[in-house]
């Protein structure tokens, strides 16, 4: 364990310590000078940052930082004392469960924070695993391995391809009901989609879990989830890459989303992920019941896994705006970009000035796949004039996929090596569900 | 008029068409060989596309293909007679009525389409609007001119600056209880945040209205929602630079969302446009109930108009997306790039590869601006150890700014010649309500 931390703030925050007494982890209730109400534990103050804010975590377990020169009055409401490590048992009943196996890859779902320390304490042996979710003990016999221990942000292409190879390795060696792929909520609905393509005719589902607020707050989301994740390997029917996270902002119900159809809306909320242009597969609600929601599901397969898990890193996904110069589109051709994804604006449009390098793309048998911006809805480059000139200078359209599944799509197609011809045909195949040949509306925000 | 384009559909199709006794413009009813019945009105083959794709228009104004080899039988039901042109009237009332000023831009608001021969005719004389809306005629004296006649995808940062000057313009001779601008849906949203930095203590509200189907559809939104924006022209207390477009899918409301706060979120629908970490200002019940909704907004104002309408074109919008080479930062750097809106993962995160470039952003002082692609939510870079190295890199934090607003922000700031220092702040100033201190749910996607 690290050395606790010593008070690092400014000698102006210290002296205003001094005269409240306050002291570190103490729980207080400030007000702001703009009349809000704030009540948090006194932190120490990070590595980084302006000596003159003093870091307070809140209940929902986010720090906030607040300028001393903004504090109107500070009261002191108590001291939180070291938060108690979870006890990992040594043993646990081993029933007669069906298998389920989890696979770590980091994220806040798969670490424990000591916030008196500021150590992370990843977690993911099944020992480590039935404890935090004792739950879990009278659903499924757990086996779990950690593959990687890293921020979702930093994922790529090239590990996709590893958890790929290791998913089917575990469906082939130990037969599990499913597996449950811990992850980091940032960009899971990029590798739930790349799982989806890399694995089909798989045995059961490929589980993508995470969490928005980690393990140790109260207002975690992880256990539920992590159940829900669980459930839905033992009873699901189909055998999809998916992700299973809170429905809703209690503890309410899960959803099981398509892994191809999926997508991070809300930076925070605990129901984060939603279903675009689909409705999800399934509902969990809570403790433990499965409901199938959706009948166009790929069935569980007893044929054999199909692993084709090389992905072509040099795909650029490039979102469109008003003033876009061509001049960025030549550069990425320059670059020797084998693929390229254009996030255009409604049905699937990007300005005139474009038209030039994308016939160039065209010319040197890139393929470029309309996406739109709206993320609702369905490209259709039929309607207006701009669209039918796209499709002139040879841009393939991305049918109702999210701009981040056709880059995965593309990727994985530039992997197989395929022909230009073939990459055509294919990014308008459905190949695993990630095109709906119906238009879903009912994900659609309101208001 | 154009000539009637002559069938040059392919000698395969032109075959059947002689079999089924088909021609064109006939009302057809389809069956596909996936099972799908489709009826739609056969038009002639555009300039672009395959020989052997009949295109049909849908009741609901789109255009779709069809290929031959797909179609199991055809039945004609009809045949479309050449659709009247509505009959512009020279004369209308002049009522004693307020004064609303239209402009127009372009779009499908301000176009009607013959099917029979392919050719748009662009309207926006007050003549005109009264005809196609002539409800109009009992609410508001109208004046209106077109400024442009583009594709909204082809708008671009200097013709913001147009059309800012031209509205400050008019309200300082005309004195109108709003301006009311028609405008391409798809970059409508960039448009209107656009006008809200670069017109402020305005004494009415600055309307950006659109259509999603054209006026002549019997589908077409375009009546409400310029009903709509003349309603808020007249009633509304604010005078911001807003977007009135349709609530539902049906005709019973429109909302009037905040420039800052709106986004483009569906290809097709016609309640595309939401208001995305905010409520929307006002609500229009149809025909014209005029219902405020959000007590926070900028009144009109007697002080007279801040025009400030230079907007830095070298502003770029960089989507993050796993496995992005650093690579492509640099070459935005070396392009010499003035500014990066970055639309980061989650809180804001990006990958570890893109520390290094963005450090060079900073130390050559380019204001790189965090957003999300979660698209709702706040960005907080104080939560885990990526966002506090992104902050110790300069990276400034968007708040819950969408990347959109964020984009036009920066590139106004830019265009005031303010320093690094002042545009840091003035990102996390709230200057016309683009960042709301308050997480706003209400609006967020359900299922």
């Amino acid at each position: 364990m690290e050395e606790e931390k010593e008070i690092n703030y400014s000698e102006r925050v210290k002296e205003f310590f001094k005269d409240n007494r306050v002291e570190l982890y103490d729980k207080l209730k400030i007000i702001h000078r703009n009349g809000q109400v704030i009540k948090g534990v006194l932190l120490p103050r990070p590595d980084i940052g302006d000596p003159d804010v003093l870091i307070l975590k809140l209940d929902n377990g986010y720090n906030i930082g607040i300028h001393l020169d903004n504090i109107v009055s500070v009261k002191v409401l108590g001291h939180l004392e070291a938060a108690p490590l979870v006890k990992i048992r040594k043993t646990y009943k081993v029933r007669k469960k069906s298998l389920v196996y989890f696979l770590g890859t980091g994220g806040t779902i798969a670490s424990r924070i000591d916030y008196k320390t500021g150590a992370v304490y990843p977690f993911f042996t099944a020992e480590e695993i039935y404890s935090m979710f004792p739950e879990l003990e009278d659903i499924a016999f757990i086996k779990a391995e950690s593959l990687f221990s890293i921020f979702s942000e930093d994922m790529k292409p090239s590990y996709w391809s590893i958890i790929a190879e290791k998913v089917a390795d575990i469906f082939k060696k130990e037969e599990p009901k499913g597996v449950v792929i811990a992850h980091g909520t940032d960009t899971m609905g990029f590798t739930a989609a790349a799982m989806a393509f890399a694995l089909r005719r798989l045995p059961g589902p490929v589980i993508l879990v995470g969490a928005q607020r980690s393990s140790d707050r109260p207002s975690t989301d992880a256990a539920f989830n992590v159940i829900a994740a669980t459930i839905t390997a033992l009873d699901a029917p189909f055998g999809e890459s998916v992700v299973v996270m809170h429905g809703s902002t209690s503890d309410s119900y899960c959803y099981v989303h398509r892994g191809v159809k999926v997508r991070k809306c809300h930076t925070s909320r605990r129901d984060a992920f939603r279903s675009i242009n689909d409705i999800p597969l399934a509902r969990i609600d809570y403790p433990n019941s499965f409901i199938l929601l959706n009948e166009r599901y790929l069935a569980r397969s007893k044929e054999g896994i199909i692993l084709e898990n090389k992905f072509d890193p040099k795909v650029f996904l490039l979102k469109f705006y008003p003033g876009m110069p061509g001049e960025y589109l030549d550069l990425l051709i320059d670059k020797g970009v084998h693929g390229i994804v254009l996030e255009g604006t409604g049905l699937g449009h990007v300005s005139e000035n474009l038209l030039k390098p994308l016939k160039r793309a065209y010319d040197e048998k890139i393929p470029v796949v309309m996406t739109s911006q709206c993320i609702w809805g369905r490209i259709n480059m039929n309607v207006y004039r701009r669209g039918r000139e796209l499709l002139k200078v040879g841009v393939i359209s991305g049918e109702d996929m999210v701009p981040e599944t056709a880059l995965v799509k593309l990727s994985w197609l530039l992997g197989k090596n395929l022909d230009y011809k073939e990459i055509r045909e294919a990014i308008h195949a459905n190949i695993v569900n990630e095109i709906n040949p119906r238009s879903e509306h009912r994900s659609y925000p309101s208001l």
